[in-house]
């Protein structure tokens, strides 16, 4: 026994490991989905001018622009409907917190985001994997209550597999389910739908969004959470007073001000999603149809690890993704045109 | 029951309520210990020059180049010795997290930081508070351990009184102590000594640091933990992969490349200190002799409550604070020379 043991819970966890990131400029990054353009314009004026503002005091501690802002944007009833984080890592990390206590259960489908299990972990609580039915439906159980369960978190769009679950069967879940159900929006603005409406209708759908996507702002971390205002009172108690920084608030307000840019990206990066799933095809890949700004893609062959070196020889990063009884494969970030092209020819030479 | 309830630990919780934050400009602000300066002209241009950067990628996880600039401008042996946080706030929840579970309790004096309190409540623990002695000492209980007790925090300097407890007084406690004492030094570039070295000493000392205080970038999230490089490594699994923002390591970068600005802002901020300090003497105040850069000042009237309406109806604002069986009084963050003699001036008028 030592002074500094951490909680036996934690001694115990696998860490979360996320994709590699290396110095800038050095290679070709098709692995976190970044977005591979630059953020909207207008973020880069206001935070050169706001460089000069008042960054020796504290910021709104709510974020108050950027909720109006983005409850304008989404369509929303008004900022109360809003909880801003420090990216949506953040609002994930609250929401286990605020419900799910040691030795409970969180559900997560299975293959999926591997984060949520880690979260789990930290709090001490258990965690359990329902995997998808084919056609990536989800099973009945999914949505069933059970001892313990406090918390269900659903990616949608999928990651690594780019798949969407209808609003129909989110619905159904929330119906049945005892609990919140969170569902994971970080990329669905690439999708064909998404649920930001249905927490007007269910108290127990949570939605969580990321500015790190679709508007290009990985770097600026900030996310939010959509659920009602009763819900989100009691989770500013639980966030740190000061969660939201100055100039990231500053960024996020101006990009969800920029609706056209961001119609505009998505068409682009979409057009070269449905390029990228054609040429994957037609390499022999069985290519998952994606919603989302990456590609799952598996080969016959079943040297993904192979491809994957191969690649990052060649200075380009993919994500290898390895999932016990399940499967690996590759999941490709959607990039420009250019870097998608790269990454293509590449794997037509590993095939020669 | 409801679908959405939180931990019952959480509904019962008193929540943290840091200082009024009104939009800028509206008040003179001597109510959050925020530096009336602007932060270096150096963090002004590097952030200027970031905001065409490669926002749209990830930051770097663990803020590497901002590690690498506080272990040297810290003495430090090398940035494997910090952990870097968005803000200390967040440094803060990571440690209660990693070593308080539910039910296990934490420590802290009375009066203090009162926000230790709420991360105990957030995290289902219990928390007990040991009353300073006279002169600000802490009682030989302080240092002892006792079933359960997981985690010690000590500000120092203190908040609300701006008192330092000695590094011989911080080195006894640590060695009697059975966990981490966490030394809470968001005050300590106002002090006469720090206990950043000791770390290297004893491996249950650990020292929070912040950037908002000192270094004027209160709206720029940044604060960090210096400890020993296997408990940073291990506390590395526990925050969000990507909790510092990309702009925020750079302006946090830049100020601790800033020393010589720091000394300079810090000594034209203790003069001020001094001067409040003999002039809320001649007012009839108790001033506690601060280290800080806030003064604490309890007047014989005990009309602490009416001053601090009458000066917020003047445009000032200032921390009143009531301590449950201690007592109540003034908080003064020390701020320009203009905006001190207008607090002080609407003081004089107060008892005229």
């Amino acid at each position: 026994m030592s002074k500094i043991d951490l909680r036996p819970a934690l001694s115990k966890m696998q860490p979360y490991t996320p994709g590699e990131q290396p110095p800038p400029g050095k290679y070709i990054k098709l692995n976190t989905n970044e977005n591979p353009y630059p953020p909207p314009p207008s973020v880069v004026s206001a935070l050169q001018a706001a460089a000069s503002g008042p960054l020796n005091r504290y910021p709104d501690p709510t974020a108050t622009a950027f909720r109006r802002a983005a409850a304008n944007a989404l369509g929303l009833p008004g900022p109360e409907w809003i909880l801003a984080g420090n990216g949506s890592d953040e609002i994930l990390t609250i929401l286990v917190r605020a419900f799910v206590g040691e030795g409970q259960l969180l559900r997560l489908p299975y293959p999926s985001y591997i984060l949520y299990r880690t979260l789990a972990d930290i709090q001490g609580a258990r965690w359990e994997q329902m995997p998808f039915l084919d056609g990536w439906h989800l099973p009945t159980a999914f949505g069933q209550g059970s001892d313990d369960l406090r918390l269900v978190l659903l990616p949608n769009p999928n990651s690594p597999s780019g798949t969407i679950v209808s609003r129909d069967e989110i619905e159904k879940l929330a119906n049945t389910l005892p609990c919140p159900l969170v569902v994971d929006e970080a990329y669905a603005d690439f999708a064909e739908f998404n649920c930001i409406d249905l927490v007007q209708k269910h108290e127990n759908i949570l939605v969580t969004r990321t500015l790190s996507k679709s508007y290009g702002l990985a770097g600026v971390r900030f996310g939010f959470l959509v659920a009602q205002p009763q819900l989100i009172k009691k989770l500013c108690n639980i966030k740190d007073s000061y969660n939201c920084d100055y100039l990231a608030t500053i960024a996020a307000t101006e990009a969800m001000n920029a609706q056209d840019w961001l119609a505009d990206v998505v068409k682009k990066m979409n057009a070269t999603r449905a390029r990228m799933q054609l040429r994957l095809s037609e390499l022999g890949f069985n290519v998952t149809p994606s919603q989302a700004n990456f590609v799952w893609c598996q080969h016959p062959s079943g040297k993904h690890n192979e491809m994957y070196q191969y690649l990052k020889k060649q200075q380009i990063l993919v994500r290898y993704m390895d999932f016990p009884d399940w499967g690996d494969g590759l999941r490709i970030s959607v990039g420009t045109d250019d870097q998608v092209d790269a990454c293509l020819m590449m794997l037509e030479r590993f095939f020669q």
